[in-house]
């Protein structure tokens, strides 16, 4: 009935294959951390790649040690690895978003996101349709090249429109780190080493695209509220912390499954699941529950993804694969090399014309997406993941003509996309990040001037009489009042996320906690700087 | 080639009843951990009795919405148990030992661990022997009583060994803790609530008894050193936290596979992994490291141990295994009754003679056993967990007779003993502990006065010219050279304490560090109080 039934099918108390594989993988991944840690200030490697090139090394070993026949440890799991692997990442990064950053670029997120997707999507289906049938790639249906876009997108994005999609949601996300950075420049580095971690986030832009308007549909991610809720009513912190983290663990996975079964998007649940977290249920906790769950989260996507990448280097050497394709070399380079064009082509024709069109409705200079920042921008979302490796395995895999070459093809070149431009592409990233954007990087003179400030805010707090210290700046606040309006016209996203906040703080906090509504313990990791505890 | 290829079998993107299982599964994990916070300050019940009682309602639903056809929502796999739920277990009970406590009734633990079984173990396996012939169960073999000792006795134990072995180990952990009682009388609560937790740990003194002698054989946990080493030679703190986390848990979970790889006892040596991790490795590591470590552990602890009660309690209700033996109603009870006479016996067998044995050799009061411990002792020896039913899937589903109707029963008898013993005697257990042995607690004066104080061994090192503050105590030390021949003879285990001490001290901190070795952080959570830091 369930898949854990189909582990019963070995025999032995414990199978020695597994415990092999297993034991094989968890070297692996000791290894992949020690040299990722050694190699931390090196600026062309990172995790990714090493866990990538041993993965592949070891592929390699067993191969050559079964003499050819198979490389296969583990074979490739969708199972596994949407089940398992991903939500952890996912909900991690939704956790330690910056939210602040996040929701004051939330509307450039959103077209970048919509448009993009479109653009990108039309662009690379139409492309691949086109010259695949001049190739002699000839057995895929239409389906294949658009995804059975109704139920398909809403869940998983099947191969090619991955192909098109982007990491616009992650590299937003990025962009909004500088503000940040000009402050403390030692984020720096760390936030480029998130370039990686966010790869996985791509899948976001997609799905969230089109169920966005449809987020209060979403109602798994309300135990995310309930967790809060139940945390800050029962006050768990009393007879054990570790019953604190358990739960927030749990419920966290707990609105990924829910998602998945009400047939919902699961990566957006927890997602905002983790933003929610974050913003409430964090503070309820003890401070050694904060202190675990940051760092807690923090390392299971850590493995997850390191885990992840492994995988796919392991999975590329897989000999049954490659000889279930009769293509020749030749065709193996040129259908990975148009696919891999298509997909330059794709993402520089909407970065481009939408950053510069964000340029136009903005006038003013803060928002400005410099040229500089678009090629970074185009750059980055140019790595693929072994997100793109399980939809082709899904779309090409489980399809009617699964027999068929070109379908194996399909898979191969995905991998070959997906190692090159994960190798080269992302060793040279750092570098070019450096090159591109640091050393051009002009004091940003608009920052102070454009964006309403946080005494501003605060001030508008004071406007309707929800400020905590209203003895001294009474007339500093009569002075602002007359600009309250002039703030709605000239900056929205900020007007609404002053009404959220307004909102959060009357009636949301008082329910479910968060900062300022739980005794405040000194030296608790509450600190604005680790980008937890924004709003 | 492993188990996880199996999981491709589901063909969907993700099946169906898969996500179902984990939904329901992950509900009713959050149930309990609810329920049993609330649950925190009754006598009667704990998170384990609140997990098996729901586990079974949910069965009784499932089967109830099935219509009789199945309640197995998820089957009991042994890969699942023995990889994957057992090994945080006992690692954190490794890794959160009191290790002073431990170490120094590691003597009346050994004697327990071997003597106990082999006593316990002849005595019920004559017992069933004799009894079961009676009744009518006549189909399973001489192995089935006596359990192929070579080879699975080094592995696991099968089930009619399992049901004669002691929760000795566990207990006297147990034993260890109200030193520490007479001091902070509020650890004493939630040691009892550990009676639960050390449940598991029954498997070690089994295991243990046959291979603590081969101790210096059990390469893998050496990994743990390793980890040490690696931390502190490489500095890992230096760019990340998750990093040291992250090496930790895969360390340790590398040190269980490779003792199964190796076909050693993988229990025991992630059991002695913790316990080194806990020595050196955790205090090689930045503070938030230290209190993530200690309390993820934990957490994944709680999750594994809850999670097998809550699987437990629905695999009991599988209609298909009751159909399978076609054993009377009456057959059941008797079996079942049988065994658990048995177990009573056959444990009492050995608790008394063995602690009284234990106060004639040793003539001072200190390590006296008395009459109440004893039966505490018996008592909690008592409750049978998950391994029971785990050892009893593998020894007869398994076996050449798997058709046999007595193969069944002997399964189904077995969950009738684990959901009576844990239901019945683990609600009764608390109460039972805090009148027998709490209201007659005398004042221990016998503890001030035999046991070598710290002071004594502190100045025992500086007669070896060891000590720090060499300055004071001269003259102590000249008084007290001549004790140390004294203190050998009179207390071994302390003497060989010292020695270990000693050269732990001289060598294997400054090679892998430990308290003392790493520069010391104001405000670490490194008390004493928490049992992670002492020797």
């Amino acid at each position: 009935m369930s898949h854990l039934s189909t582990l019963q099918s070995s025999t032995d108390l414990l199978s020695t294959s597994t415990i092999i594989a297993l034991t094989i993988f968890f070297s692996l991944l000791c290894a992949c951390i020690v040299v990722g840690h050694l190699l931390e200030e090196n600026r062309w490697a990172n995790e990714s790649i090493t866990a990538l090139l041993l993965g592949l090394g070891a592929g390699a070993v067993v191969l050559f040690v079964s003499k050819g026949n198979s490389s296969r440890i583990l074979v490739f799991s969708e199972d596994l690895f949407f089940l398992y692997l991903l939500p952890p990442i996912i909900f991690n990064a939704g956790f330690q978003v910056k939210k602040k950053q996040f929701f004051k670029n939330f509307t450039i997120i959103l077209m970048f996101g919509i448009f993009g997707t479109v653009i990108s999507f039309c662009l690379v289906s139409f492309g691949a349709f086109l010259l695949f049938k001049r190739i002699g790639v000839t057995s895929l249906n239409t389906q294949d090249y658009l995804g059975d876009t109704t139920i398909q997108v809403r869940r998983f994005m099947p191969t090619v429109f991955r192909f098109s999609s982007t990491h616009t949601f992650g590299f937003l996300m990025q962009l909004s780190v500088p503000y940040c950075q000009q402050r403390i420049p030692c984020v720096h580095c760390s936030s480029i080493d998130r370039y990686q971690q966010y790869q996985c986030l791509d899948i976001l832009e997609t799905v969230g695209d089109f169920s966005l308007p449809l987020l209060f549909q979403y109602l798994p991610w309300y135990s995310s509220l309930l967790s809060a809720f139940i945390i800050k009513t029962l006050y768990f912190g009393r007879h054990s912390t570790d019953r604190e983290v358990a739960l927030m663990m749990i419920m966290a996975y707990l609105s990924y499954m829910l998602a998945e079964l009400l047939n919902l998007s699961g990566i957006l649940t927890v997602f905002f699941c983790g933003i929610v977290m974050s913003h409430y249920t964090w503070h309820n906790v003890t401070e050694s529950s904060r202190t675990t769950t940051k760092h807690a989260f923090a390392t299971m996507s850590f493995i997850a993804e390191t885990f992840i990448f492994l995988y796919v280097g392991m999975d590329a050497l897989d000999i049954d694969k490659w000889k279930a394709s009769s293509a020749s070399a030749g065709t193996f380079i040129v259908v990975s090399t148009t696919l891999f064009a298509l997909v330059l082509v794709g993402r520089a024709a909407f970065v481009y014309p939408l950053a510069n069109f964000n340029t136009c409705i903005r006038k003013r200079g803060s928002s400005n997406i410099e040229f500089r920042q678009q090629f970074i921008m185009w750059w980055a979302g140019l790595m693929r993941g072994a997100v793109t490796i399980a939809l082709s395995y899904n779309q090409f895999s489980n399809s009617e003509n699964k027999k068929t070459d070109d379908s194996a093809l399909m898979i191969t070149s995905t991998i070959i996309v997906v190692l090159f431009s994960t190798v080269v592409f992302g060793s040279i990233t750092k570098p070019l990040i450096e090159a591109v954007l640091l050393r051009h990087t002009k004091p940003n003179v608009s920052d102070a001037t454009d964006i309403p400030s946080l005494e501003e805010l605060r001030i508008l707090f004071i406007e309707n009489g929800e400020a905590n210290d209203t003895g001294e700046n009474q007339p500093a606040a009569a002075a602002l009042r007359r600009s309250g309006l002039r703030l709605l016209l000239t900056h929205p996203t900020w007007t609404v996320h002053h009404l959220w906040r307004k909102f959060d703080d009357r009636f949301m906090r008082p329910a479910f906690g968060g900062r300022g509504f739980v005794p405040f313990v000194p030296d608790s990791p509450t600190g604005a700087a680790d980008g937890t505890s924004g709003t």
